[in-house]
């Protein structure tokens, strides 16, 4: 093979080559959307509002910790606790044994749930979505960053895209922001809708400026919901919660993340009777901003605990839809 | 009724009383064993060496943090990772929609598996027991403090007494002990017993006094056992591990919980075929020492990592033997 | 070797099999208790009352039918169906696809449950046993046939001895037992305890002459409960029943099996405040007649179908400790 | 009111209903498409294949019955068996007790499982559909009779249409064509197709008519796959069966449910490798014919047993897509 005859070989293969990343490229893009790629975390991201955990944001953190007290801000899984809808929670015990000289005896169990969507829980990127009528008329259900169920998603064994194992741990500021404890009402009516002003009249009250809120905090509400914990009957009922107004305002202050006292955060039915969650939309689907739900918060409110460092590791099951939690703030 | 009557009706109600506290107080009281009460935690405790995480040692343990950098040193769950024996771990995945006129679209996920033993798991104080012939000649299964089966714990839907629920968050003090990089093995050999000599040696090589070593540290060892992890058949069979040597080591320094890059910490069959995972009776059973198994330490070695701020939250799983974990390591 | 040397070693191999048989024999054959080996099916037997159904009950049973007519005598699984206790009933449905050109979609549904004891349900031979002090002073958990869980029975993942896997297919002669309808009573009252003396009554009424009830037959008993079916409630609450006395003129009546519309068959409590469910030893444990509950027979009844080819085949789940059924009478 | 006046509200009222009516009925017709309404049981029917067991046939197939013999024709369920894809099959068994002076002990077990798509396994009409654009240019996902996923059946909880328990019971007559037995072949080769030749060749082997196939009969078809069933790995591989010529043969013979002793009954995969499993579509989805698959008849045609009474009681889960199966043939 002469000299110029390889060169052209070459030549051919890088752009074999390059035509292939194009092609890659292509593929792994979506088209733009009313959504999607989002403005800060960019195309193909499934990591949402927990990219804002960075090494400079956990060492600020850590600066809150003044005794090291330790408070439990979640509940404890077990049946009998609230369920949604016809979710389950079956934990089966059993004892074997013994084994060895030693005569080891040993327990397991054996747990059946929506483990992501029962008791205190956080809603991962691939809970909420929003089926669509797309460009080409297909219908597609759509997800964060533009992430559909038809092209991405599907899979019966668990996401393949936006699994909870992308989110990253949460190890920032927290800031509970207590309704309750502004309005002076133990628990919320059912059904109210948090407006912004309950929020910054909370915030005020407790001494927190409004403008003090920083991108990748942890934001929290304090509905008084969880007293009624211990009653399913009335926890699963209309409770109170934030809604479009407050969702906008937390896209704007760049939250990490949400969490709340109540089992949806958001207020149950929507005063819009037209829209299921809503909230749940706004801030997963459109903004990747996650949500922790059935919380509590009473301890940490009996010592004037507002500013916290926010502990929260969700469990990484490869293709979940949600995570238990442990939730801890330390003071 | 005469005074004099009425005097005795008093006496005869405060001894019923007194009566009444004396055996709730007997029925409350283990007989003294060989193990129990605990030494250190009394009698009654449920929460082992998680009391060692104290509001100072938290303060003390976030002084070491520098950076701020997170390293996971826990694998992914997933379908397909090494299990023990027959354990399960299937996820399954449904989408349910659209709701309202926001075409609300949803996925929950549906988990069967032995939650707290399956992937990077931590083991419970109901995990191991030992079965025992009592003084009074009856034979019963004996855990943590003293609880046994037939007393205390027996319930199919979960533990009555030394649930996970007890154990409290791990905000502490890590050292990881690289055992196979003392070692200059990529992987330790099957069935190989980590001596006391490997873990001085290995720390004196890290730069780590053996007397550095605090009350309520938790310890890592690493065998590089994880490289097999995406083996099952590999990753499942002899593991080395620590004996009954190290243990004892162990529980000299107070340690709030071990862990390991391999499925059982211990080494696999221990040299002494009589006897089944003595390493757990004696840590979990005897001391309230838990373990944590299936991490992964590559990314922390290779940034000489020995020392850090470990943060692990147990899910609180009522009456359960184990939890899932994302155990991190901060620096 | 010689011929007296070789003639030596074939006795001494001889000798060592016939040890080898004896061994095996001995460590098959359970010590004579006070209900094993069974009188009827004898040592070893893990059939029970199932041995009834020969080719010759076949034929005779087949006989019984004239018009082809099925009936359901079972009811239809569901969540929210009445469950004892804190049992599980929990389907999960999910589709997938679109598979090739034909674009085939499909559904699977995952269920969680103590398959063999929800809904219409039959108590296989490992479901209940008595805790007993043995001859050797041990205390043991004996099960039909003296099968126990220490020496026969336990594993976690299924049991090793008398699982469901053994009892025969019911073709046999169905004999329904209207006890609410000889009372004349829409439902019994709760806790009533069927007598000999209903039982007899009852049979006369419908024409079947008592000493026509044959080996092998299935006697089924109609107390009104499922009646009350839909009020998972009132279901779960104090059925009535038969007790002792109609157990043992069901154990000398040879009886295949026994069923009913509650969910225990036997009276709830029992009137000995002492014995749990006593009618479940002496008929699964002691006697091996299986037990299916929660049936309705208002159909059959209203026809007058009180005699009727029965169809029932357990499922065989290795291991099992019973099955869900769909037990047809066909007239 | 004047008589007038109430005439018009009385025929107002009279046309309100009869719209009301109307629409309910518009509501309850599925258009016509490709394979609906059935053309034998009609818009609505949720029972397919199953409606041919009517008393007569019952009455008739009875009389198949010679000498009462028992065959076992379906497998046993256990850890181990062969699954398709990432099916679970998961038992727990856990022992509770002592209760009473009566000393009673209980084991339970808990399942988890595609319990109607694992081991021996009848696919109900929920489980195979087709996706399809409708006449109004939507995507659809249709099922057996024109129920969509999208307007009848979907429920993340169990299908709200054809359900399994709408199957009525199998009390029939069976026809078993042993192929493997006709080509002289202890297991047909992977991937083989089963021709109609071969069907009608081991028909007239058996010295069965062909004509002699009658309405409501269940198909069986033996490929001697299940010799595998002991080895997974070969098992789950390429099994032969029957493709779109015998499928239609068999719609063609009104047959009211067929099976076979591999995992698909179908020939896997389909010779045209642009199909995926279109045999099932054909026979479920468009003809609503059932398939019961993994059965095992090696016993039965060492008895020469080609015809015979065949007795299977799907399990009426509400909303199934399958059932497991204790399939009997009896002679």
């Amino acid at each position: 093979m002469t000299y110029g005859k390889r060169r052209w070989v070459w030549m051919g293969l890088i752009c074999l080559l390059a035509a292939g990343l194009c092609l890659q490229a292509a593929a792994q893009t979506k088209e733009k959307g009313p959504w999607w790629p989002h403005p800060i975390w960019g195309a193909g991201d499934q990591s949402g509002g927990s990219n804002w955990i960075t090494p400079e944001k956990v060492m600020a953190s850590l600066k809150l910790v003044k005794t090291g007290k330790i408070y439990e801000i979640g509940q404890i899984y077990e049946r009998g606790m609230p369920l949604f809808g016809q979710r389950t929670y079956a934990m089966f015990a059993s004892q074997a044994g013994p084994f060895g000289k030693n005569k080891l005896m040993g327990h397991d169990d054996f747990l059946c749930a929506e483990i992501g969507q029962v008791g205190t829980q956080f809603d991962g990127l691939g809970h909420i979505g929003m089926q669509m009528t797309m460009a080409d008329g297909s219908t597609k259900d759509v997800y964060y960053n533009g992430f559909t169920v038809q092209d991405d998603i599907a899979n019966r064994y668990g996401l393949q895209k936006i699994g909870i194992e992308h989110i990253k741990p949460y190890i920032t500021r927290g800031v509970l922001i207590d309704i309750a404890g502004y309005k002076g009402e133990a628990t919320l009516a059912n059904s109210y809708e948090v407006t912004l002003a309950d929020v910054q009249g909370a915030l005020k009250k407790q001494g927190i400026d409004e403008a003090g809120i920083r991108d990748g905090d942890a934001l929290f509400f304090n509905y008084g919901w969880s007293k009624l914990w211990k009653e399913p009957a009335k926890y699963n009922v209309n409770p109170p919660g934030i809604g479009m107004e407050v969702a906008k305002w937390i896209v704007a202050k760049n939250a990490a993340m949400v969490g709340s006292d109540s089992w949806p955060t958001e207020v149950w039915p929507n005063p819009n009777p037209d829209l299921v969650v809503p909230v749940h939309q706004e801030l997963i689907t459109k903004n990747g901003i996650l949500n922790l739900e059935n919380m509590v918060f009473d301890e940490l409110i009996q010592d004037g605990g507002y500013e916290f460092l926010f502990v929260f590791t969700p469990i990484r099951f490869k293709g979940g839809t949600g995570s238990p939690a442990r939730p801890l703030a330390i003071r």
